[in-house]
């Protein structure tokens, strides 16, 4: 990869000021923002990490637009930064020093909904939320869901491979991207718009844009899947006396319901008095069982699948895989489940400094991770608290640590190699949905090998033979 | 590219003779078959295709004998042609002249179902089927289904994104694959035997060996994802007024039913005539509606789910989308219905020789497609038979045409033009689910464009930078 020149902004060099006025004759010089005009809130993702100035900020409205921009960024050998909703945790959509950032949050709005075909098209800046109304509208599900909804975008959802609380039956962004409208680090515009589920006509080129979080080109468009519309959900809160029956209740639902398992959320024992004590939500059932599942299964017919979905648990209690179980009767009882997961939120702050995991694992190694894990909490950070839960029907575990003490990066130094180093003994991944951006990029090799890191940096330089798209990202 | 060295095997080259020693040396003199000991049957796949007379065709027994043998056609610049099933139906797998072969199908085996994460592992060479019942043994249904399923292997269902009967509701062969294990074009080992549904550490580079037909590395190891074992079916014949319609009760259904359509299959009334006359079939519903559709509910409990699928041709009747619809009573009756269905072999010998089209659509444009097709057939070849049926619910349709005349590559050559014309306008795909191999190169440009065609050169000049591997094979 290439060497950028530093750039000192207040004395900026030849290079520097021939790239603004190469974007400012390509675009108009109204479209290029500069210094003081660039608002803060470009500098910064989620996960709170605050990046360095760009030298330019372009919120360009059309494809051709960011075509003409990464050609001029290409000619000048000039690092790019593409920008979704910036709602990111690995720190991938945020600014370099000196880079030309492109958000796409102009490009925004839904093209089509295809009854027929059960697609949607949309442009990439479209908030995620929108395109979910859209599709709700036409009797469809857009199945891709996650907390940021309202401000994430679609093409950085597709960009960093989104995944969320449907994937156990719906798969991640990648399972519902069709067909993608890519701009190549040179300009070149790569029109994939696929509304087909089958085409075999040559490689599938649009898979490899996918989850490259902006290091192999900017995508513009896509087209997604559409899933069959549904009118609610059964929903019961289930205690479990230990992980193996967590697996036993999965797979004898998932083969009794037929797949329709919609979200199968564990909550480990720590996690659950934490939510009902600092998170201050209502307990539906006790508070000392091992385990806990939420179990959702959406559909067309809910009342008609209620006696289904009951005899799953009563089987289950029969086996002795459930100790008790409390089955939503209203949709209020079922906020009610759902708020115990998604008190997340709360204890992030009663927790504060926290240090967040997002790990996954053959669904087999989870129960004897979390062991793994609790036992490295015990003997080297008995005194911070730790809370595992997670999709763990797609293998997703997370774990929330804190309160972090002051010398925080120390700690967290520790503890990351400590986790991440069960998480490569034990075949897991390192970022289950969040991506690798640049906080998780010391720990890739943890779970690909050498040759496969070899092999992406191999795709880069042929994709991006300059190494202008976002360098520094997911590697070096 | 690489001009590779034209091979005259009755007076092998020095080259030749070179790449021969150097294959004996790393595998063994007995490992290494040439001339009269390579059988027949590795010369052709079942589009009946004949290839030319390899250099040397070796079966290794484990992933490390690929290894050693692509490393030494690496060294050498030779071509190597890997080999699956050779079910194929685009020439993808047949052997170039003086190619080195390398067939998998001594790399077979289940190594693992894995119940708790829902996986199975398997060697490359294992024939689909006994995966297929491994994954039953344990209750799983391991869905990708294909006729060929006895004899194609799941490493060759894999190099070309095998669809099938049930790509509907379980996707493509993509779509079932969480981790492969990948030989490069040099002998470079890649270890991606993932097992988690979600991992987003870093790009996903095994998505970029399937459905490269073997350009791009030889698969040797698969794990695939396994969903819920089924029970039956419920199965309905379903005769409609028009294209609308068939969309029409297609949405409905899947909206009723909560995407559980496992095959919604669509037969135009020539076929459904050809089915039932020199098909032999017996005629469930009366032979002079426009189109008939085989719908298919895969569950665990399809008792339970009856009246659920009976309500949903109810209403269709109500609304008119449905003209008549026999709804299977038994297995005896389900076989029927399939048998029209899986009556195209019949087919293929009573209108031989025939040209067999597999394209697939915006399901919106399918209905246009066939008027299309239908015009070209009645002004262009009106005394040619043409019966269109197809797996609608995903987009593809199957034409077979014929008997082709004496002159039939004229025939042919007019009729491909006249029918990827067509794929082209209305945006579809002149490949479904067989791939490009050597049939459909020269339509590849029909379905993807100049840009799309270069990238894919690209990529394998950086995969393959010698371009030894399958040459000739997708793109030159």
């Amino acid at each position: 990869m290439t060497d950028f020149p530093s750039s000192d902004l207040d004395t900026p060099n030849a290079a520097a000021v021939a790239v603004l006025a190469a974007l400012q004759s390509a675009l108009g010089e109204s479209e290029v923002l500069v210094g003081a005009a660039i608002s803060d809130k470009y500098l910064r993702d989620w996960s709170g990490k605050r990046g360095e100035m760009p030298l330019a900020f372009l919120r360009p409205r059309a494809t051709e637009d960011v075509a003409k921009a990464l050609a001029v960024c290409h000619t000048h050998q000039w690092p790019v930064v593409p920008q979704g909703g910036l709602t990111g945790l690995a720190g991938g959509a945020v600014p370099s020093a000196g880079a030309v950032v492109i958000s796409l949050e102009r490009m925004s709005g839904v093209e089509e909904v295809d009854h027929a075909s059960a697609t949607i098209t949309v442009l990439a800046g479209t908030p995620l939320q929108v395109a979910q109304e859209a599709a709700q509208e036409a009797g469809f599900l857009l199945a891709l869901d996650l907390g940021a909804r309202g401000s994430c975008q679609v093409g950085g959802n597709i960009a960093t491979n989104a995944g969320g609380n449907r994937v156990i039956r719906y798969g991640m962004a990648r399972d519902l991207v069709l067909g993608l409208e890519v701009v190549l680090a040179d300009g070149t515009v790569l029109p994939m718009m696929n509304k087909m589920v089958k085409n075999n006509a040559g490689p599938d080129l649009k898979g490899f844009f996918i989850g490259t979080e902006g290091t192999m080109g900017v995508i513009t468009r896509a087209v997604l899947r559409l899933h069959a519309g549904v009118t609610g959900a059964n929903t019961a809160l289930i205690a479990l006396p230990d992980f193996n029956s967590v697996v036993l209740l999965l797979r004898y639902a998932q083969q009794r319901l037929s797949g329709l398992v919609s979200a199968y959320e564990v909550m480990w024992n720590d996690y659950y008095r934490s939510a009902t004590t600092a998170g201050g939500i209502r307990a539906p059932l006790d508070d000392d069982y091992p385990l806990y599942v939420l179990m959702d299964m959406q559909s067309a017919e809910p009342a008609g699948n209620a006696d289904r979905f009951d005899a799953v648990l009563e089987h289950a209690l029969e086996q002795g895989w459930v100790l008790d179980a409390a089955v939503a009767q209203s949709q209020s009882d079922a906020d009610d489940f759902w708020a115990l997961r998604d008190s997340v939120a709360e204890m992030l702050d009663s927790y504060a400094p926290t240090l967040n995991f997002d790990i996954s694992f053959p669904i087999s190694q989870i129960g004897v991770c979390v062991e793994r894990l609790r036992q490295i909490m015990d003997e080297m950070f008995p005194d911070i608290h730790a809370m595992y839960f997670g999709h763990v029907g797609d293998g997703n575990l997370h774990v929330v640590v804190g309160p972090l003490p002051d010398d925080r990066q120390q700690t967290q130094r520790e503890m990351e190699e400590a986790f991440y180093g069960v998480t490569r003994e034990l075949g897991g991944s390192v970022s289950a949905e969040h991506g690798i951006g640049t906080h998780k990029k010391p720990y890739l090799g943890h779970s690909r090998s050498q040759a496969e890191v070899d092999l992406i940096k191999r795709m880069k330089c042929a994709l991006d033979p300059k190494g202008i798209l976002n360098p520094g990202k997911i590697v070096d």
